[in-house]
Parts: C-alpha cells; structure tokens; sequence
C-alpha cells in the first residue's frame, strides 16, 4: 500500500533487460555510443520533429532548471504557477542554474495557470532598467495539483507568452501521464501546442533515474551541452541512460504504463466517493489525488500499512504508479472505510 | 581493443544483480530508504570513519564540484595541480558550484604537487581585500599524469595546507585504483593522511554511474545536502545508486577491480618497453599510460581496430579497466609492434 | 515643482564643502584613509554600537544587496514585503550578490509587513531539503508606501524572526526621514529593535552618492569587506564618500534635512485634502505621498510643470526632499487646484 | 612625498567646480538627465564613434568586471596577462560579474602579452565540452608593468584574436597616460586597433570616481545597463560622475593631466639611474616605475616620510599623478640619494 510518490515505485523490468543489453563491450563515454545517438533519433520520431536536439540527465530538477537557463537571462524572470515544481520544490535549482533570475508566481485554479492570469503578470513585469526582465513562461503537465492541460488549454496560454515574445517550457515530469490522460500525441501536447523546451521525465513512470530536455529548436543546443557539463550532469556511461528511454518508448511501453497508473487513480477516486467523509480536491484525469479524509480515516489506514504523505491533518496527497495494483487499491480503500 | 577510459568499459555484472535486488517493491525516495542508509554505515566502516556523512551523486564532476564548493567560498581560490581534472575537464564546475571561486595551478612533476610548490603559491595567495583569498587544497590520486600519492606524500602536502588553515579535498575518481596501487587502506589514503573530503569514485571502476561525496567531518554534511538538491543531483531512486556501491565493497570487490586493471596496466607497460621507438612518460603505478609512440606505429594499431586517445602526433593515453584482459593488451601490444 | 524622486533633488551645499576639505593633499585609497576611519567611529556614536562595523558604498541597491548576501545562504530565503524595493526595483541585485537565494514576498496593508503575515510566510517554508530555506528577514523604514515602523512594531517584527532564528536587515535609504517621523533615536530604530544590518542611506537625504552597511554584529564584517570589493563597490576615494557622510552628522544636519522633507509632505498632504476629487491613500508621517487625481488635474499640473511619477491614470507619487520649498509645494498644490 | 598610487592623489579642483555646476536644481535619477546624455556624445566625439554607448560607474573594477561579462559566457574564458588587474587585484569580481568565467593567464615580458603567447593560450583552449570555451581577450594599456601597447602591438593582438572570433576588452584604468605616451588618438588607441569595449578610467587621473564602459558596438548596450543596476552600479545622482567627466574632457584636461603625471615619472626614472644601487626594471613611457633599491635606502625614503609600496626587501612601486609636483619628486630623490 504505498501511495507516497511514483518515485517510490520499482523499476520497471523491461529496464533492467534493455541496461543488460546496453552493456555488452566497450563504448565511447559521455553520450558519444551509438545508443545515445539512436535515441535522439528515436524521440524525434515519436515527437514528430526532426530537427529537435536531446541532453540526458538523470534528474528532473536537473531538466527543469537546466531548460529555464536557457531560456531566462539572471535578469528574467520566469512566470510560473505558484505552486509549480520548480518554485516549490527544488531549492531553488532554478536560480541556480539561471544565474539568479526570479520566478513570478502566478495563482490559479486546481494547479493552472489561466491566460488572463498569465496576462495580468507579465503586464506587471519588464519595462524599464529597475526591475526584473520578461523570461520564459514554465508551465507542468501533469500539473502538482494532478490536473491536466489540454492541447487547447497550453495553446491558449503559449499564445500569450508568445505576443509578448516570450519562450515557453514545460516540465513534463509526468508527460506520459498527461498524453494518457487526454489522449493526444506527444507533438500535439508539447511543439505544436507552442511548447519550445520539454523537460520529459521517465523516473516516475517505471525508468531508474531518466530524464531529458527536448529542444524543439535546436539553436540553444551546444549552450545546453556546456551548462550539462558544467552543472556535472553529463554522466559518463550515459549509453545506461540512453537504453533506459529507448526501452521505455518501445511498443509504447510508456504510454500503458502510464494508462495503468492513471487507471488506478480513477479506481482509487470511485472508491474514495463511497468512503465516509472523504473530499476530492480536484478532478482526476492522471495519476494523483488530493483528498481530505478525517484524521481518524487517516490513522486507521496508516496502522494498517498504508504510506502516503500528508499535508495537514485531513488533507493528504494518493500516487499511483505504473506497479499499483488493483489489490493494492483495494486494500487501502479497505483500511480507509475501515 | 579499448584503451580510450575506464569510463567506456562495460558496467561489472554484479552490479545488475545487486540493482534487480534493491528493485524488489516500494521505497521512500530521495535516500530515504533503507539501502542509501545502509550504505552510509558501509562507506563509514570501510573508512574507520564511524562519522563520516555521504553524498551519493552520478558523475564524479559533481562530486568535485560539490565538494570544493564546501570548502572554497566564492571569494577564495583552490590550489590544485595545473593538469588536475577540476581545472582542466570538467567545463569550470568548480567556478559554478562554488559561485565563482577560482584555482591557483601549480605545477608540478608527474602530475604531482610538492610541498614547496604547494607553499610557495599559498605564500602568493591572500592578503588584502583586493585578491582572492586562500581557499581548499585538491589533491587528485590516481592523478591525471598516472602517477600515484603515497600516504607520506598526501601527509606532506596537507600538512603544508593545515599550516594555513586550509581545508583539503581529494578527487578520488581512481581512489580504488591508488588503494590497489600503494597497498594502504582507505584511511590511510584519506583522512589519515589529512584529507577532510572525499570524491570516491565508483563509475570508473566497473559501476553504472556511482560516486560519492565523503565529509569525514561531518558539519557541513546539511549544507552538502542543500548543494546536491540545489545541483539537481539529489536523485529520486537513489537506492540503485546505493545498491552499486553496496556489491562494490562487497568481498573486496572494488579493489579486486583496480587490482586488475593496474595489473593490466602494468602488462601493458611491460610490454610497450619492446615496443621500437616507444617511450613511456611516468611511472605506471595504477591503470594509466602516457607514452610517445612514432606515428606509424599509432596509424598501424588504430587500423587494427585500437581505440585510444592522442594528445598529438606521437602521444597517447592507454587506460585499462577492470575488463580490460591480457588478449586484448597481447592484441594492442601485437599491433603496436607490427 | 520636482516631486519625482529624493533622488532627484540637488546635493546639498555642506557636501561639497566637505568634500573639498577631504581633498586636502594625498590619502590611502580603498579606505584605508583617516576620514574614513574618523567615520566609522562616528557612526558608531551615532548608533551608541561600540562594535558595530561599517560598509560605505555608493548605491543603496548595492547597500541591500550586500546586506542580504551576508545573511542569506544561496540555497536560503529572504522575507520581505510584496513592494520592497529588493523585490520590485533592483533588477534582482539581492539575488545577483547572494548567489540565487529567493525573496518570499508578503503582503500587508500601508507596505507594512504584520508579525501574523511574517509567522504565516515562515511557518510555510523550510524544512526538507526540498525547499528553499528559511534566511533573513528584511524590512523597509520609511515603507515604500510612505509609511513608518515605530521601535515597538520593529521589535514585533524582529522578535518573530528572533524565535526562528532568523537575522534581521532594515533597508533605511530613508532611515532619516523615519527618525525624524518617529522622534526616536537611532538606535531605538535600529538595533534595540532587533535590527542585526542596517543600509543606512544618506542620499535621498541630500548627499551625492553615500550609503553605508551598518553591522551591528561585527562577525561578518571581513566577508562583508570581501563580497564589497568583489561587486566593484570598493571605491578607491573612499574619503570623498566618507566626508560627506561626516557632514551630515555634523550638528544633525540629516535629521534637519529629514524633517523639513517630512513637514514639506505634511504641508502637501494637508493640501492635498483641499483638491477636488483627491484621494490621500495612507497615512503621511515622512516623505512620500501616495495619491489619487483626476486624470485632469494631473494633466494641468503637468502642463503647468509639475514633473512626478503616475501609477496609472488617477495614481501618483510625490517626493518631497531636503530643498523642497514651501514655494514649491503651493506651486504644485495651485497647479492641481487649477 | 606621495608615490603610493595615483589613487591616492587629491582630486582635481575643477572637477568640484563641474560639480556643483551639475548641481544647479533637479535632475531626473539614474543617468535620465541632461548632463549624461551629453556626455554620452562628448565621448562618441572624442573616440569618433557615432554609434557608441557609455555606461557610468564609479570604479574600475565594477567597469571591467560589468566589461567582461557582456564578452565572456560563464562557461567561457577571459585570456589575460598572469598580473593582468582583472586577475590579481579584483578579488575575483570578473568571475562574479560573469557567473564563474576563467581567466586564461599568459605570460609576457614587461606587463605584455605576445601575439605568439595569446596564439598558443587560444590553441590549448575550447573545443570539446569538457573544458573551458574561448571568450575575450582583456588587454591593459598602460599595463600594470607601466609599459604602453602602441596601437600596432595591439593590433597585432587583436588581429589574433579576430582570427578566432574573439571579442576584445581593454582595460583603460590609466588610458589617458597612455595616449600622452604613445602620442595617439582615443580611437586609435582603442577601436581603430580592434578593442570592442573599453574601461575608461578616470579616477587615476584626477576625477574623484568616474569610470566608463564604452561599447563601440552598442549592441549590447540594453544588456549592459540590466548587468549595471542589477550589481548595484546604477548610481542615481549620476549627473555628478557625468560632469566629472565633462570637466575631464573640457579643453583636454585629462591629456594634460596624463602628460604631467607621465613626465614626472620621467623625471623620477632619471633621477633614479643617479641613485647607488637603483635598478629600473621597465621602460617607464607613462607614471609607474618598478625599480629596485638597497634596503637601506628605501629605510631612509621612509624615515624622510616618503609614500609608496614595496613587494620585498628591494622592490618598489612609485606611482605619480596630475598632482605630484617636481619638488615631490626631487625631495624623494634626495631622500633616496640620503
């Protein structure tokens, strides 16, 4: 019954196998195999653009403040949702890796940004020599609140950033979770829906520790390899990297892991309806639930096994995973009716 | 025949079975789960250090840069070799993770630092407000020429750094290497001999990509932890980080590695001797050779399929590895002499 | 009829006196000059610190930056009011010299900070490695808004900070026109209310270009030195800074310069109320007023020559400063009178 | 008797004339006012560069540091004189102005670089993403040696750098003296010889803190002023740096004052051959002299109340300004001769 984090989930197996396969002699370090060479081809396939350039990482902090480097001088700021990942949760990495840009912290509703809110920031942003520049919009797919942008949703609000001239980033820690969950395809969720840098994450969805920035427009590329090296993030046996993604690409393996993770949130939700007390922050269309459950729910299931994290004394956060089973489910909806 | 790094050779195969086994079900992330713990215990027995903090990471240029980074403040300068990995290879790292700090090079033979050099540029270092003020000593064993630090050479060296109030780091990307090579134990090449913190490498010696950051005072270990979040190298599943390390100590694994290696080396060595016209430049203690070898020969062994690097038209480095086997040197020294 | 800025006024005529006296023969540079040592010293009766350390730059923006860097980590956070002028007009200095580390931005009425708002902002950061870390609190006497801390709300303020361990910085480039607002005395302002650094300003109150960091806690005062020289704030002439510091101390002439700004925008303010469709929006105790007029009658005191700041269409700034005449203000007041 | 630095020299009486001839009234801040627009144009006439932009600051280190990081990425590497300034006296404000930049340090006989030594410094650099990348070149004229680059040296080194794309700064902290020693123009002895920005100094000649960055190309002049208010050099009474520097350019006072401060140097270095033991160490075409004097003699400099720095027992600096009088000079000879 663990339900504190996708990144708590094992690795899928398919990995291992495909890291075995990797391993076979010797190779040119430092993404200089021919692995790492056919994966950048691999996603400029599956993302339909033929021109967009690669860096692996091993982490999403990483992705994330590295794309934001690229696209926000230190004198920028970057406009994101107020409880976005990078403002939030990476200590400060962002500001790190930029140089000290700011972020702009946007409110909205159930984890989105809206265009008006969008507007009314960058409105309030830029100008003259005394205050911060316009940077880069960030926005999330899967948002922290575990809603989801549609393709119409990111337009709207790349829209905006773009009649401002601004470039626009998504951090897709659960990328594959949000094309599960609305059914488009990767082009149609990132590029053509005015997206220029993609963090895409394969931690939380089955991969050991694969992440990469997709840069849909290749100009920055070479910058974005220096600051990689720079930053220690170009991992030496990156070939390990490499295979983990293709792996996971392969006969759409991270599209059904995702589907099932998402299909056992929406079995987690129908369930949480019929226990008593429970509340339902938001609609879920992914892999996360925010619910309010009274304490004693709470302690009733924790003494039964059940992980999770809690944010306060009613409010807790539910991730499912690619591994979460229907009994899994089942047994903490058990614990919680009690 | 693969002498280009130790970097490009295959991942030991223990490492996947001790992967697959720290995959069995759920754990806390971020090196909240029980292996990452385990193996602080581990790193601080193998060490005699019962109270050493560890950083897991997954480059050693992190592990470098983080660890000078903690020594160094933006102010101050690192005194290190001329040629040292932190100042020549890792893309100014030290400069991004320290906010600016810079390094004083010292040269040195055989890629070492001597106490006098060591004292005479700490003598033109510090002072007024106008110049960089003194900051760590980076020592580097296996150093970047292949030659090694003995126990009494490290203690020389830091003494001259303790002196000044100086801290000392040691980049130990081949620490199992020099182990191997001076037949000492682990504190005795570090904290006996006055070195405060360790970069340990695994990645070069048979892991997928494993390092470690070894704070044998453990103050600043909180701030290590910030630094390594705020890097992005706080890596979720950070247990198969752990698990490779965990089967690298186990039965002397590590040193069973780097012991073959530098017996490669050494083969190697043995061999270029009747090599016409080859002249090798160091002592070849660990699993490194710089040699000139007449263009010719170089033009012929690459031919036959030998990869490694060359400086220029006559010299080369030729790395072994824990995989490297007396065929393949037999092979590379077959082809060398033609 | 300059209402624009404090900035704007002219430098007042003791300065350049004072100036030229320092500019009798040759001098040490970079402050190491007696003048400049005579002022610390003053300063230190000033304040009655006996060990207080002083900084002198010539930006206030500098003098916060510095101030802040000192008591702010990279990976830290510093608390401050949504409208600080580290947040909203220093293009990000204080993030530029700290490093990176983050501003949380709190909202209170009349540009005041509450100790509830300051306990909320903590009470929601620190704690996992996750998040940026609780840093200094900085707050702002005279506000932006025009609005001042008595000694008891500064020590409410400070005392929470206190309870968290958290250090305290006071940006004061209207420091004077607060003292003279308050009647009370330096040090009553400052330190006996738990204010750890203070940026002391002296030229929005009729100097040329003097802004001193003033530590009240001597510990830090080499780094301060350190990070000053490295930001190019370590001016050579120092002794032209430090006169005209030392003359405005002399017979309290900076408390006489303040309060006549102070009772110009008392006179302004009590016009103001007589001005048809005039909205005063806070309370006027130093020099700066915050007003709403009809778009007309900003028109004609623009065509008549009134040079000052509009928000919007209705919202103003006026500044009055040293050598603001009552001239000045009925000019400005029958201008908006029409 | 005061040869410590030009630094150190009391400030020019018609700078304080200029001054409070600025003074008259109010001024919009931060360099709106009419005064530093005019010498905006001032300098394109005197440099004979219609299209140059011209950042104000008020010391040379912030002037070359704010240089440096508008030609040099943080992953880049500024190639410098070993004693260059920017390297030994700025406590490392170019690696922090331009977010961790190296310095390349070259070699060279009496303060200069070689074309041969820049060429081989250029060849060891850049090219994989392991190491540092090409960024400027910064030359010093006067360099810290005293000698002058005539306008073909500089070519010479400029061109070597164009060859490589290249960006060229020079440090001009004493740019005036050597125009009077070189007997060139301002444009040729900066653009005309291939220097993209210029640190023009004033303080070392009289002013009492106004320095310049003069961008011939404006290019990156927006960025320029961001990088400026951001480390707080924005100063906001800026129309008091403009007029010292409209005074300076006034009837070419700061030729006159160079040409004085270059012949007594030339007086002193004459004097000197006469002194027993004296020992010159470069030729002296502009106002600093390194020689080498018995100890005893330098005892009795002292005693007699002579002002100036010693690196070691016999080596000395003697710096003359606008200010030093030939009775200053022969009074130091006497004390000399004993």
């Amino acid at each position: 019954m663990f339900f504190a984090s996708d990144n708590g989930a094992p690795v899928h197996p398919a990995v291992f196998t495909a890291m075995e396969r990797a391993n076979a002699g010797y190779a040119l370090s430092y993404g200089n195999d021919a692995g790492t060479q056919a994966l950048r081809d691999r996603i400029r396939a599956v993302f339909e653009a033929p021109k967009a350039e690669v860096l692996l990482l091993t982490t999403g902090t990483a992705a994330n403040a590295l794309a934001l480097a690229l696209l926000t001088p230190p004198w920028g700021t970057t406009f994101c949702h107020r409880h976005a990942h990078i403002a939030e949760d990476e200590c400060g990495a962002p500001e790190f890796f930029s140089g000290g840009a700011k972020l702009t912290l946007i409110d909205g509703p159930e984890g989105k940004i809206t265009p008006n809110g969008l507007a009314q920031a960058i409105a309030q942003t830029g100008g003259s020599v005394h205050v911060a520049q316009r940077g880069a919009l960030s926005l999330t797919n899967v948002t922290e609140a575990g809603t989801v942008y549609t393709p119409a949703e990111l337009s709207a609000l790349t829209a905006v950033a773009r009649a401002h001239g601004l470039p626009v980033h998504l951090d897709g820690a659960r990328f594959a979770n949000a094309l599960a969950a609305t059914g488009t395809t990767p082009a149609e969720l990132s590029w053509r829906a005015g997206v220029d840098v993609l963090s895409l994450g394969g931690t939380k969805n089955g991969l050991m520790g694969a992440e990469a920035v997709v840069l849909f427009d290749p100009a920055k590329a070479w910058e974005g390899e220096l600051r990689r090296k720079r930053a220690g993030h170009l991992n030496s046996k990156l070939r390990f990297v490499a295979a983990q993604f293709e792996t996971w690409f392969e006969a759409d393996l991270w599209l059904h892991l995702a589907r099932h993770a998402n299909s056992m949130a929406t079995r987690l939700a129908t369930g949480l309806a019929q226990v008593p007390g429970a509340e339902i922050l938001h609609p879920i269309p992914a892999n996360l639930i925010f619910a309010h459950l009274p304490a004693t729910t709470h302690a009733r299931a924790q003494a039964a096994g059940a992980v999770y994290y809690r944010t306060d004394e009613t409010l807790c956060r539910l991730v499912t995973s690619w591994s979460t089973t229907e009994a899994d489910v089942d047994a903490l909806l058990a614990a919680f009716r009690g």
